[in-house]
């Protein structure tokens, strides 16, 4: 972890910052202050309905990573009215090349192609005729493109986790509101058909007062992670230096939004613990090749981490990850409160006086009723997208919320609120889970803001 | 919670201690010492198999509260051979004679009965004819009965949690270890025919490494929390001071044994999160009468309390405590290791390289291999008995272990470890999920102590 401090002095300074650092990896030690004076809140930002910025008719897209999550983002764009794809950029040419094609297959124009290394990016933000850059990067890279392309004026998205270290998450909540661009972090899960039919059945108070709930990213990824190819090429490389949860958003975001946080509650602190590490060692020396450097490293991250979050309005939340045993696949999706409890995986609900007897019922008679209507509406063009439609969902509600100039979904709050788990979760656990709490990105703001709402 | 300090030092002097101290509710205040020097361990009791008391032909039973718990236990005992029941003491008349007649009506002599209040079970552990005393009480007699019983001469077995203090869970353990007797606490859950199921499937090796567990009390006891009789007269006012895990053993103590708590590895510290509180009252003031005072009280019990332990040897248990709401009974009961993942309500496992999919599978296939020899002998037995049949498991093995003269399966080290859980629990609660140290009851000795085996 040494010259970790050194990285975060230099993202003080710069809106380039972390990119001639490598990794970066590793959380600050336990202890270290979170929190350092911050800029007063632009009056655009303060308000109680979210950032808006105006409407755009057509909306010039830039992509920065068009791997595999990437270039589902851009078979997506390519099915929505008001997009236009101008520019793409990739460290792999040849895929740039090929994620082109699709444009062009597509009766597009073929976008302007960035792929001289890492630091391409930096040219397509500048462009003039963009208006929003998504990237789809290694986590290292999300903050300085996010950061990049809203210094020069364009709105950004970005793939999950937005940043993980405290430092990153303020540094794009303070470019967002500085430069009065959004900000979204693309957290595909809060469109789920399942959680955002939890949201609809939590909005019509069919769980009574929510009181706890439960998410979790729970995916054998140990193939995935020792791949040569694909995420394989570096995620592995947080397991070397990280313990904690470094994947929280897919589990958080979804009953984040059910239990309003930063929009009438907020995250108060949070206690994390983690198991031994042992799945990924193992895999790689029963599955590599003996020239694999992998099979000799230490990994650090321990198999499952267990986080549990308290709210200022006194809710708990339990988030889980593990990515490196053969336990089947979960996000939890819990949520709990007086009256009935929705849990996922599979999807199942007790509501009292409406389910029979005293057991998990189907949530097959609630379908009707509690279908959301971005769902009930787009069920058929979201077919064969990414993760079961919910990517396409959430790039229609993005393009759309860009188009008509109103607030994110998701805003640039939520993408620090969620994303900041993972460092405070390394912190708790290296301190022998002592509680941590959590930065207050609205600062103030959060008993005022508007809980997220039934889109369509 | 004033009073409490006063409790607690008047503990320390005598064997009686806690009987004229009411209820004595409520937590010490965060930070508090939990540890004073303890006595030395002497041998019997530093045996690395356990401690064992000579073997006893036929056991000689009294019991203090035969309520409906105390009441199910003397059915059981009926029907185990080399059992005789000589005394019984309840503060209500009438259910003694009630099961007195059970025990004439089985053909046996009438047993002694100890009526005179809530202090004649001090004359029922004086009997010289007596070797194991059993309590069923309210929670706040477990140690004084226990403590009571051993101080006379007797062999203890207690309801769960055999105590809720810190203080308590010392005092059960040095007086076992003076006295050189045995303190059982009754935890039926571990008997279950699924959780047996679980422990013969760690020791065959099926799920790896074990590297995280989860266990709770997840049961909908606002009718009977708030009932007029039976756990209605006493179990609410818990609820009134404490917030925590009130009721941790029936999750924990299962998962505990496939962990080789106490015996191999120990529970180093924790932390806890607290819910709301809303059910009990709610429940209060729609279902009781007017006149009832509960309508009106203010309970400060969570309604879902969570808790991270983490072991000596690295591994984590999440154990949940939720009494107050409408959700399904559930107690988790989940064990992975680094090749499988068991996991309860409803029963499902994950074995990596046995099970065809990537997705969990039904238990139906390993219940041959691994069903418990003690459920296998005898599941005809515990037919009909309490709780699905493992309150008669659990009453077979304490007789057959006194009668052997052989260690118990589960000992006055595991009763404490488990029941301590809760006033770490709740002061963990009280200071922001400050971590709290478990104390070491075994003072050094658990690596070197035997896992509980398969017994039969």
């Amino acid at each position: 972890v040494s010259g970790d401090l050194d990285r975060r002095s230099f993202l003080k300074g710069t809106a380039l910052a972390g990119l001639g650092a490598g990794l970066g990896l590793g959380a600050a030690p336990p202890g270290e202050a979170a929190s350092v004076p911050r800029e007063p809140v632009p009056t655009a930002y303060a308000a109680a309905g979210g950032f808006t910025a105006p409407a755009l008719p057509q909306v010039r897209l830039g992509f920065v990573g068009v791997g595999l999550q990437g270039g589902g983002h851009v078979e997506n764009f390519l099915k929505i009215d008001g997009v236009e794809i101008v520019a793409l950029a990739d460290i792999d040419a040849a895929r740039a090349e090929e994620v082109a094609s699709w444009v062009v297959a597509a009766g597009r124009k073929k976008p302007a192609l960035y792929t001289r290394g890492e630091h391409d990016f930096l040219r397509l933000v500048e462009r003039d005729d963009l208006d929003l850059v998504l990237t789809a990067t290694p986590w290292e890279w999300h903050v300085p493109v996010c950061v990049a392309a809203m210094n020069a004026g364009k709105h950004a998205a970005t793939e999950v986790p937005a940043a993980y270290t405290v430092d990153g998450c303020w540094e794009l909540v303070e470019t967002a509101e500085r430069t009065l661009r959004h900000c979204v972090m693309l957290e595909n899960c809060c469109y789920g058909r399942s959680e955002m039919m939890v949201l609809k059945m939590v909005r019509s108070g069919l769980l009574g007062e929510l009181l706890h709930a439960e998410g979790a990213y729970i995916h054998d990824l140990r193939a995935i992670k020792l791949d040569t190819k694909n995420e394989g090429l570096w995620r592995w490389q947080h397991s070397l230096t990280r313990n904690g949860n470094l994947y929280p958003t897919h589990g958080l975001g979804p009953v984040a939004q059910c239990l309003d946080i930063n929009r009438g509650d907020a995250f108060d602190y949070l206690v994390s613990m983690s198991s031994p590490v042992r799945g990924l060692g193992a895999w790689a020396r029963e599955h590599l090749p003996d020239s694999d450097p992998r099979r000799r490293m230490d990994f650090v991250l321990g198999d499952m981490n267990s986080t549990l979050i308290k709210t200022q309005r006194g809710r708990t939340i339990l988030v889980q990850h593990d990515t490196t045993t053969p336990r089947p696949y979960s996000r939890l999706n819990l949520v709990q409160g007086t009256r009935g409890t929705f849990s996922g995986y599979p999807d199942k609900i007790f509501v009292e006086g409406r389910t029979p007897t005293h057991a998990w019922e189907s949530i097959e008679s609630y379908r009707a009723e509690f279908d959301h209507p971005l769902w009930a509406a787009n069920h058929a063009a979201a077919a064969g997208a990414g993760h079961g439609g919910m990517d396409f969902m959430e790039d229609f509600r993005l393009i759309a919320a860009l188009r008509a100039g109103t607030p994110m979904d998701m805003d640039v709050y939520d993408a620090a609120a969620w994303s900041v788990i993972c460092e405070l979760s390394e912190r708790s656990v290296a301190g022998r889970s002592q509680p941590q709490t959590v930065p207050d990105f609205t600062r103030g703001r959060w008993p005022l803001r508007t809980p997220l709402g039934i889109v369509s």
